[in-house]
């Protein structure tokens, strides 16, 4: 039986990509700092900035296949964490400690962000990597070193899933998505930049559901996990405005447009749609319907 | 007073900065497993890769500038070793280390292995990073992260020097020169390789002198540490064979050429002659007299 071992287990994304792996007919080891409960999940607590918490766990579990989603995401802070560093330490040693205990198969998480700013479709081979954050930089090193290294190894096939945007249920409070619907329901004004800038959207679940197919392919090298659709920040805005039935508190260009940031970025999903052969379920608009009927299900979404 | 901490410094090129950087003002502290005695330079003994050992050494000293040229360099081993990784980190800890301990300028060195196979000489803001080897993988993430994490971290500039070839008195026995060198002395024949591959060489003080100068500059980024003369490895040989008079003995051809090497490996050298303002000294006709001649006068040579 395939058995994989998923960091960062109680994440945004990882909360997600259990049920997709479960149906795919994985034995699924989810690791967090925090405990949770799962029907058909073992949950294992673990610090994995602790090199012999992952040894441990390794030898514990012995898991054929590693989806690995672990790192420092704390809002407004993860782009300069000096933690990215100590993730990417932590990441390496894990792919190696996975790979000795004979795994098989690794998917790691890297981020649009490892891309040169570029008006087209960011490819992976072509599209060259050129970080501007420390975030990027961090998983960019990761992206290149973990193939080379686990190929020297002798095993495991490693493929790098190039996360773009996402959004959905369970996102953290302070994140664009979930501010603008909270503030909505508030009947709050929100002062906007121009929101010209366009970006790739993709449903929380189908970023799990494309992770899953990916890790049960035989695809190796980068992917990216994307849409494909451009998207500005403004027409996505609007789509939750337009549901809440409230865009008239959308005030467009009030604020200044964030500097440094690419006007375009948006992703090639040619691999993930021929290579791994995975398409996005959730339309842009059937996902911001879903956040926002999740969000005001809730009563409260502290995280 | 600049106060610099020379990594690797009992090594192939860390033996020879020594002196140029004494010429440039610094006050030398040299790093080493092993214990060594210079006039005029501070020896500390350590080992790089225990990180509790890289804090108390930066404390200790206290290094305005660092010159970070550690590394497994094994030969035969260093291409594939997982040594490499640990490097990676180790090299990474030390950046942190540094800069927290008030370091403001640091020059650590990457590799030629770094950049994609191309005809072209290599730039180093144009020719893309594809590293085929995890040596070259360890070498290109660091070089990515460092100049991310130290920006950071709010000071150090950076410089990352990709050196290409070198050869020169001190090198190990098992390299190309040496054994060659070797090999003619005891007058024996030499089955070689066509030799038509292309490369990039710098005699090991031109090497030791650029890192100086790139040092002392204000230059940030990578830069190519090379001559910029492409010579063939044949060209290089009969250069050696010419010099001892037995040309004769190399027998080019007679050795199938190593499968997945590049055809050509020469830099674009237009950053260190313009921006740090550094060219070579010494010809290659000129260094490949020095070297004969320093294994000529030396009896044995078992490093």
């Amino acid at each position: 039986m395939n058995r994989v071992l998923v960091t960062g287990a109680s994440g945004f994304i990882g909360t997600r990509c259990i049920v997709p792996l479960l149906a795919r007919g994985y034995e699924v080891h989810a690791v967090s700092t925090r405990m949770r409960q799962d029907d058909g999940v073992k949950w294992h607590q673990a610090n994995l900035l602790d090199p012999e918490q992952i040894t441990s766990l390794v030898k514990l579990v012995r898991p054929s296949h590693l989806l690995h989603l672990a790192w420092d995401v704390t809002p407004g802070a993860f782009w300069t964490s000096q933690l990215n560093v100590r993730w990417l330490n932590a990441s390496l040693t894990l792919a190696e400690a996975f790979v000795r205990a004979g795994g098989q198969r690794i998917v790691m998480t890297g981020s649009c962000a490892e891309y040169r700013s570029t008006e087209e479709p960011c490819r992976e081979d072509s599209t060259p990597i050129a970080p501007t954050t420390l975030y990027g930089a961090s998983k960019a090193a990761l992206g290149i070193v973990v193939p080379a290294c686990t190929r020297e190894l002798g095993v495991a096939s490693t493929a790098w899933a190039r996360v773009f945007y996402l959004y959905g249920p369970g996102e953290q409070t302070s994140r664009l998505v979930p501010s603008v619907i909270q503030s909505l329901r508030r009947g709050a004004a929100i002062p906007c930049s121009v929101g010209d800038r366009v970006r790739d959207f993709l449903y929380v679940d189908d970023v799990a559901g494309a992770l899953a197919a990916l890790l049960d392919s035989e695809v190796t090298g980068p992917v990216n996990v994307a849409s494909g659709v451009p998207t500005t920040i403004r027409g996505l805005l609007e789509m939750i405005g337009d549901h809440m039935g409230n865009t008239h508190l959308l005030q467009f260009g009030a604020r200044p447009s964030a500097p440094d940031e690419p006007a375009v970025l948006v992703a090639d999903v040619t691999r993930l749609t021929r290579d791994v052969g995975w398409t996005p379920s959730v339309s842009l608009r059937e996902g911001v319907k879903r956040t926002i009927e999740w969000w005001q299900s809730e009563d409260t979404h502290a995280n």
